[in-house]
């Protein structure tokens, strides 16, 4: 039985992993992400990593079906390219699928990373090998993945952008996109924040969150998260309105799609348990009554290995070469 | 080449066309559909009504590769089953893929209404036959169905519920389903009218169909777009706010699944260029940058025949048997 090679691109590091055509991760390292020079290092640095690790362990590379990739910026899938990454310094188009496929010798192919997140829950994670599994990842943005009938929508390009679907047309705070209103701008890290700083503005009870803000002090999402679960009422009004604004664009995510779940992932969702039950109560009371019955609402359970495991997903489609 | 059968059953009458492997609408005919007796008669009807014409132009079975079929109600595609279809008096499950495949000799496939349609303006209409296209049904209730990838979602069964996506999750009217603030509350046939009610409580201007609903006169759908286009201002006030709900709603569903076009369709869609243009014009206004200036908003194109033709459409996939 062959092995697969899946890549997590990121800004900060490169992760990689070895695993079996089941999905178990036999091996995985990473490197820091060199994004100097215009991230021009990061292609050969990959290469020279793969290689010099199956040199170490002296694994051949017929052994292997072939490498994934998930990378952040804007994917051109059949042409193996990238552009438009910033966080790597990225803005032009980079010829990364034949540069790594040529460099390693072995087939390649990449998917923006939330997708390859929303793969690796699915088959590995909380999506349990559904084949209709939504993925949203609350991190410092908030991402999507979508896949229905077992494969990964992408509609003309741009399907998955669950940050940008609106949750409050009329008076919502303005977003990177320049819209107003959009659920990043609320169920984000920096988005629960905001939040914050706005419900202090007409809070009157003891609150040391409200102190901290009221003070000038940096307030976290984990900082809200733990006061709310500590009994902070002025924490617990703010985990309500992010727990709203979640359920409610997952209850039209599911009266669209009527996903097996809708799996939360991102750091945001270290809040758990505690987040998880709120957000599905919001679900519930606007989801459609057979949604409300049928979709769950589910904890990621991948954490960072969501991105190799869903890139060496990618590349089973080269199991049969 | 094989020929197709697409069966289109409704309430009031069962549409029959004979179209070839390229979408071409060979034939059609259509008989009344007869509820009587818990619909009993209506399989029976179907099978001899297909037998007979089949006769009567001395075709042959074998010139057939299959028959697709849409129905109201909750459908097993696998079992080939129907029930809750209250339209039709069938509240129990009926055994309705056997019997047709059994009495006319060929395969059966079926789906539901909206599904079908959604594949029908997507093969041979508006959608180009692009793999990614969303149908929205704007009549009595609003419908849906969506396509991705080239294939209908399901999800766990109820995928395309796009009438009770909710855009008024804090003062809207009661659905049928029991939520408030659905879609359908204020874009269907009846929502259009409930929505002049409500303004019509605040407006003070002269119009013509504001004093039609203060003397107690029945107003319809019709009514309101037409006196809208003629310059009515309480009408045109009406027309804005459904095309708000309606873009608020396709710029969601566009963010989700970027798909190439949201069709619209149904009777309500007679407004045409009128109320695509403000539709498009709401949609622009809340969809995701990139998913504004690729997810095109059009009006469906094939009418009644979108039934037959996405019916016929399931029955494609017998062409190898």
């Amino acid at each position: 039985m062959k092995k697969l090679i899946g890549i997590d691109l990121g800004g900060t590091s490169i992760k990689f992993g070895i695993l079996t055509m089941a999905g178990e991760v036999q091996d995985k390292w990473a490197i820091p992400t060199n994004i100097l020079e215009d991230g021009k290092h990061i292609v050969p640095d990959i290469i020279a990593s793969i290689n010099h690790r199956l040199d170490l362990y002296k694994l051949d590379k017929s052994d292997f079906a072939g490498i994934g990739m998930g990378t952040p910026g804007t994917v051109d899938i059949e042409a193996g390219t990238v552009r438009g990454a910033y966080n790597l310094n990225w803005a032009e188009t980079q010829e990364v699928g034949k540069a790594i496929s040529d460099g390693v010798g072995l087939p390649f192919i990449l998917d923006n990373d939330a997708n390859v997140a929303a793969l690796g829950e699915r088959w590995m994670g909380a999506g349990e090998n559904n084949p209709d599994v939504v993925f949203v990842t609350l991190g410092t943005g908030v991402g999507g993945g979508i896949i229905a009938n077992g494969e990964l929508v992408h509609g003309v390009g741009a399907a998955g952008e669950i940050g940008h679907i609106n949750v409050e047309p009329t008076d919502g705070f303005e977003c990177t996109c320049g819209n107003h209103g959009c659920l990043e701008t609320v169920t984000s890290a920096t988005g629960i924040v905001r939040l914050a700083y706005k419900f202090a503005e007409s809070y009157e009870g003891d609150s040391h969150i409200k102190a901290s803000i009221d003070n000038g002090e940096a307030v976290t999402s984990k900082d809200i998260f733990e006061a709310a679960e500590a009994g902070d009422a002025f924490s617990l009004a703010i985990v309500d309105k992010f727990a709203y604004y979640l359920g409610f664009a997952a209850a039209n995510i599911g009266s669209t799609l009527n996903p097996d779940s809708i799996v939360i992932g991102g750091g945001v969702s270290a809040a758990g348990e505690f987040l998880r039950s709120r957000v599905e109560a919001s679900f519930k009371k606007y989801a459609f009554p057979t949604v409300r019955n049928t979709t769950k609402i589910k904890l990621a359970e991948l954490g960072n290995d969501a991105g190799i495991i869903g890139a060496a997903s990618l590349a089973l489609k080269f199991k049969g070469e």
